[in-house]
């Protein structure tokens, strides 16, 4: 038993999608939340640059007494892990080998395609991991530069012109190549998963990234036996580099209709 | 006759749109551009933020000598300014002043449109100045939060479904207010103005806000006989918060042509 916090942190808001996959898997768990929401977004930026960001958002969340860390970020968990997880010696759970494993799991035809921000896509981690586990599988990825943009402007909807649009010139490839599976390696994906779900047809199945790193958090909790003692309901506490209140107007649209106890404004450097 | 360069600054490449309009004005003066491309974009973030970033933008310059300031950036601009620029004792222009200053003398009916990002729409700045200057005019602003990443991935050209849905959009409600004058409030927005000019029709004067800055920077600086001697082509150093690579890739499209002597990575903080 443990009921120290689980820290999550992302570059913006999409994290909230995992945290929300979290709380259903482990309600009694407390969770400190950090969105990096005064320099998102991190997809299009440098290798080097998002290193830099990486580092002051570990730096950040360590600072807490925290039994383990959930890197919701697509973008930080392809480009700095698991370089970055090989310095601390608690848990580190990033988005690509729990969505790499169920990949490899559900897919009958071995074609997996990848949708995911330009820094993702460039770092070739899926790739490699899938290799790793199911070197029979063939991956094809590719970015979707503008899902982010869009979803932060609300244009979710099946039937938006926009959002069609956008999403079938992305998703046309990968039609192509006749995929049975699609990682959705970006947290602010799920928020468009009808409309992806519309273009690529029943025959395709979905993997949420975060909900899969929620499930493997959680297996190593209990693993370790370090789920929280859980006789209430966790708390979610959130710190945020830009406005609070710009944070708290989007937050409910990620996270689902879950609570956040606290969101305080912080500086990483 | 002053040989000391000028200083630019963007959250990102939008700001060389208006080093091409003070290349083609002024053409030997030397320029030091610096674009916090590691924190693009600005025009989302809180005043807080904005500020915060802007003093950090300043401070860089303010290490160069140089004899003025173009702060090229609609969102510094409009939320920064005046009160930073007090700070200083150098010429700082921004693209408020001069633009506003432009299109009150351009409109007939008395109606300006502004078109920029939220965070410059939010700032009332435009309506400010152009009561100051001209209390019989009306301004009608609209926020365009998709423009900026729509035209950094490219979706510009007139026939785009998508630029073409959402400019309609964002447009709609400056056409039903019968205005004859429109301010391109933001950097990057000089980028699709023939999408714009298209929807808005012929009767409607756009206003690139960059162009009227260099306009006024060159008025400012001959008045004070501050010109370069200007026997040669002034160079252009760039210098950007993330990798050179992304930016020189990208910089072509908004210099139109231009040279960039060098560019070089620096952190601002």
């Amino acid at each position: 038993m443990d009921n120290r916090a689980i820290g999550v942190f992302d570059s913006g808001l999409g994290g909230l999608t995992a945290v929300r996959r979290l709380r259903e898997a482990l309600p009694g768990e407390d969770v400190v939340y950090l969105g990096d929401t005064g320099r998102v977004p991190y997809g299009g930026r440098s290798r080097e640059t998002i290193m830099q960001y990486a580092r002051e958002d570990f730096a950040f969340l360590m600072g807490f007494d925290i039994k383990a860390i959930v890197v919701a970020c697509g973008t930080v968990s392809t480009v700095a892990l698991p370089e970055m997880a090989e310095d601390y010696s608690l848990p580190v759970v990033g988005v690509v080998e729990p969505a790499a494993k169920k990949a490899a799991e559900l897919t009958k035809n071995g074609r997996i395609g990848l949708i995911a921000t330009r820094a993702s896509v460039s770092s070739g981690s899926y790739e490699r991991e899938i290799a790793r586990i199911a070197p029979d599988k063939q991956v094809f990825s590719q970015a979707c530069p503008l899902f982010v943009p869009l979803v932060e402007n609300g244009r979710v909807s099946p039937g938006d012109v926009v959002i069609e649009t956008v999403a079938r010139e992305y998703l046309a490839p990968l039609r192509e190549k006749d995929i049975d599976t699609l990682i959705l390696g970006c947290t602010h994906y799920p928020i468009i998963r009808d409309v992806i779900a519309d273009i690529m047809g029943p025959g395709v199945a979905l993997i949420d990234t975060g909900g899969e790193a929620a499930a493997e958090l959680a297996a190593i909790l209990r693993a370790r036996d370090a789920l929280s003692a859980g006789t209430r309901e966790g708390t979610c506490r959130c710190f945020v580099t830009d406005s609070v209140e710009g944070f708290n107007e989007s937050a409910g649209r990620f996270l689902g209709g879950g609570v956040i106890n606290e969101t305080q404004r912080v500086s990483l450097n």
